[in-house]
């Protein structure tokens, strides 16, 4: 759903060849709904748009679907509704979308972080008078790589405060999000609602899930949010107050070490390591780092001492892969690993 | 001196016409003396050369001089034996260069900031026994914006601590500095020595000098530098700790109303406003703010509170202008206003 | 007219200040109208707004306008008939659009080149039933460059052909016509009608107006247009055929020499040179030469023989002033220099 | 040799997992000599560098080496002395650099276009007096793509007359060729000794071995080359006038059917199709197209008549693969399957 968009667009190529999904019906909004997929799609990417892709029909949003699982990178407009609607109707709905992220029942999902949370799913069902469907969502694209880093140092050393600034690429606002005229030789410093977003999001994430409600992480987040003339990927220049006191190497070995429970399942679309500690100073870079584990992995780099806080570093992570697509690509996965969505025969 | 580079050639471009100084002299390294300045120098600004400049013969650096005060924008290799030299030589040297910021005795100067600092000038002669030249440096370029921006919030509401992102733009780095096969499509979270700079020049700058010598700030600085693909204009992501609670309309108001020592002598590359206060959300955006005050106001805007420190707020100066060629002048403005710069009739 | 986009905020910021022009009313389409013209531009110059233009009131186009003279720079869709209609009220017409350039009796007219076909305006009148309104149109912003560089060869050798590939801004798109996520690190080969615009319009404009009607040059063109990742600034690589041989320091000749009407009535937006030709190799680029004479400037370079036609050069001009704000304007100015626009009073 | 360059990279990149040939030395000038290639070369590339690669000791251009083919990216400044030391003791040497491609017994080789004139290689032996050593040479990057799209139309109708204009990418001027104060914002409409290697390498490529000597096709070709903000891939923009005439779907058809012998032979380098005829007409496009057949396939787009000549066109060829480290390789590979090299064992 929302399969003409960027994220939708990445979607369609990242599950050519797929080993457990099958691309079997593409959604989008009115416009493009009863045109071949080939002719609706302004396919940007560099790789081509896959045969059987292109041959696909558009559906619109009320149309029926036969499929087992809806991945939505719908518009923020109408995805809030129409992803009930569908959950409603029976469907496992994975989205993209910011819609639903902070429902109280609904899982913020990052499966090398909180996968726990799916346990929420069947609270989801029977508050919402749901049936066999259920939403689960993953974070904003700049939230997911800041919350992978932390991930880790909150495991080994607890995490009380966070200062995050961003540089985020183009891709980040959509496929014609950012005009040309309005980014080249410049910065933005604004992203509306984007602040908002990786200050709240972290907490649910990073939070528990007691079994019958989410507990929001004890961490404060401050975040600045900037547009930069960058094709994908975003940086993010953080510092860190942790609660316990560690030393330089061991926050490197927490980073370096860190596995999680997709690596361990193998999914089809983990990376063998979900974050890289670079170990040149100058790095990561978006242009040279983001395609890192085909853009799984985030990539961080630079730790060293903070003199307001404990630690400063930077991290990068593909904003559209990692970030979007593979988000949500990853979450179904895992959610068919931890038997959520099975298919019908 | 160091008239070729891209520092130098903005000094010659605002030389000319200037109401107080004439471009007497051009210095630069080995490969340059001999030739004429409008050979020697590969020009890069979008004015054309001023066509007296370009008729001078390029000196070395061993040359005798004819000129009353030396504008330096030497490189940090050589600029710290020479700059001494010269001072020693009986000539007022102001520089742009790195090398002798941190010296005890050196003023290290902001003519909106600290003035004042300048009272440090007999003592260096003194103390290094020279006649009648002395050294004076301007700050950093990415220190400039930022320590212009916390001014007024020092002086009303005290500054406790400081967090700073920059995204400098690639003039920062001299006339090649930067390759385009490194930055376009680009961050590179890295700029050599910078991040020491900015945490070290704005305590110097900010603090007092009590007649004998250099009391730093009680202020912690923590920065992360980084490199965009923006031609000119660094933008720094800021928040601050104030030492005082103080109200988001007395934050900006301190700001707005921010004027200082050259607004009051009319010194002549003094802006009317060294600070602008933007009203829109998402500037100041380096392409669009640049050149307010003809590049020497410094841009602010997005003043909101900050969940860790207290506030937030975006600073954009050009880092050409206010942060280089134009800090040299109006520090030679502010000498020859002052007294500390005569011509010889 | 159109006064919210890319050009006509041009319009806007040239007509500040303008010795013979006053800025009375700003029209745009329906959005805009009734609204403040401070609030209704997405204001994107690095000027400021002028005060006085950010506080008119927007006017729709069906609305009564108090003014001697209407500059147009209305969206293709709209300006065909407004323009007529306008016109058939009264109203001299000066237009950036493109609709009416070919009418067999408007004027497309650039004063250094073919001031005489103004002449054409009475019989337009009398052909449409106009009283004292009539329509003038300026060229394609890649057409005028072209044609500049052309008419002192076409003066002095004749031009039998013309080979063009044109590298042109984003800006010639519109205030957001190219997105940053397809222009990035990009070449687009095409760009729609511009080829057909560039092939038929210099035939027009150096042809001759006999009294009666247009009578096109007897020449072919023949253009590639690429939009390349460039915000102001249009670059040809331009080949011709001469009619007679001429050697290169003939053909350098006509060019540096060229003056013409505008500068002979010192109209108040025409350059001193209207070309200039650059002695460097590499030049002109257009960073660094497109505000060349205010932006009024063609700059051209390069001269040298073509192996398959007789000469290559490269052309250069601000596609934004001399390519449509500008060109408009200095048509509005030789029109009332030869007293086809007269002020009521 | 030339190994930690940009086509150096690219060459070390493309041999790892080779089939037919292993990477036993890296060369390259003075300095890096003696150092680990993981520390020599600068790696700019996002594949990893491969390990084996990186532990190779960087040797010097006058030390001995183990290998039975060199593949070289030198710099002109060496290359020319060191390839013709190498050739003479009995290496077979196949070079990317300019410095012997026009020689009279060299083969300027693209194997798609050409590999007859490897029967050069018996004479050059002779009369240079090499062993078994022998000298081949690819063309310059932009001569590459032009050279692919003209020789079906070459074999099918003849071609008497070329126009071409290039948008060359910046990774064409080698890793830190182009500085982002010169490009970015901006077009170079001038590359040094390139219009002539596009105007000559043609005619010797395009032409006949006839035994004895190379004599170069009757054909004019007149270039002019720009530099684009562009990282990798150059764009032409091509008119060309054939010996007979033709229809569009004649033009097309044999453009779209070229294959040659890389594909008959299957070398593992050859792209299954040498040249990709894109239906949009908004394509090719560097960043999208680029990397069609893993950067070894040629694309063209916009076949349409050309008022002045009869054709015109885009061509897009990736400039560091298909223009150099691919040309480099595709060369040995042809020159293995012909018997020219052979392995010592």
């Amino acid at each position: 759903m929302g399969a003409t968009g960027a994220v939708g667009q990445r979607l369609v190529a990242m599950l050519e060849g797929h080993p457990w999904f099958h691309l079997a019906e593409v959604v989008a909004s009115g416009r493009s709904a009863g045109r071949l997929y080939s002719s609706a799609a302004n396919w940007r990417l560099e790789s081509p748009l896959p045969a059987a892709a292109g041959e696909l029909v558009v559906k619109d949003l009320d149309q029926e679907l036969e499929c087992d699982l809806l991945l939505s990178a719908l518009d923020a407009s109408v995805a809030g509704a129409a992803e009930e609607t569908y959950a409603r109707a029976g469907f496992p709905v994975i989205s993209n979308s910011r819609n639903h992220r902070m429902d109280e029942d609904v899982p913020l999902l990052i499966p090398e972080v909180n996968w726990e949370h799916a346990a929420a799913i069947p609270g989801q069902r029977h508050r919402r008078g749901f049936g066999s469907g259920f939403m689960v969502t993953n974070p904003n694209c700049s939230t997911i790589g800041l919350v992978m880093a932390l991930k880790p140092l909150q495991d080994a050393f607890g995490v009380a405060a966070v200062q995050v600034v961003t540089m985020q690429a183009i891709s980040g606002a959509g496929l014609d999000g950012v005009s040309a005229g309005a980014i080249q030789d410049n910065v933005i410093p604004y992203i509306g609602g984007e602040e908002e977003k990786l200050e709240a999001e972290p907490r649910k994430i990073l939070g528990a899930f007691d079994g019958s409600e989410f507990v929001a992480a004890e961490m404060t987040v401050s975040a600045q949010c900037n547009r930069v003339p960058v094709l994908d990927g975003h940086t993010e220049s953080v510092s860190v107050r942790l609660a316990r006191t560690a030393s330089q190497g061991e926050v490197e070995e927490a980073l370096r070490g860190f596995t999680a429970e997709p690596q361990r399942l193998g999914l089809p679309s983990a990376p063998s390591r979900p974050i890289l500690l670079s170990s040149e100073r100058d790095r990561p870079q978006p242009r040279l780092d983001r395609n890192a584990g085909s853009g799984m992995t985030v990539v961080v780099g630079g730790v060293r001492p903070c003199p307001v806080q404990d630690w400063k570093f930077t991290v990068l992570s593909h904003n559209m892969v990692r970030g979007a697509a593979g988000a949500a690509l990853l979450n179904a996965e895992l959610l068919a690993a931890k038997g959520f969505i099975t298919a019908p025969g």
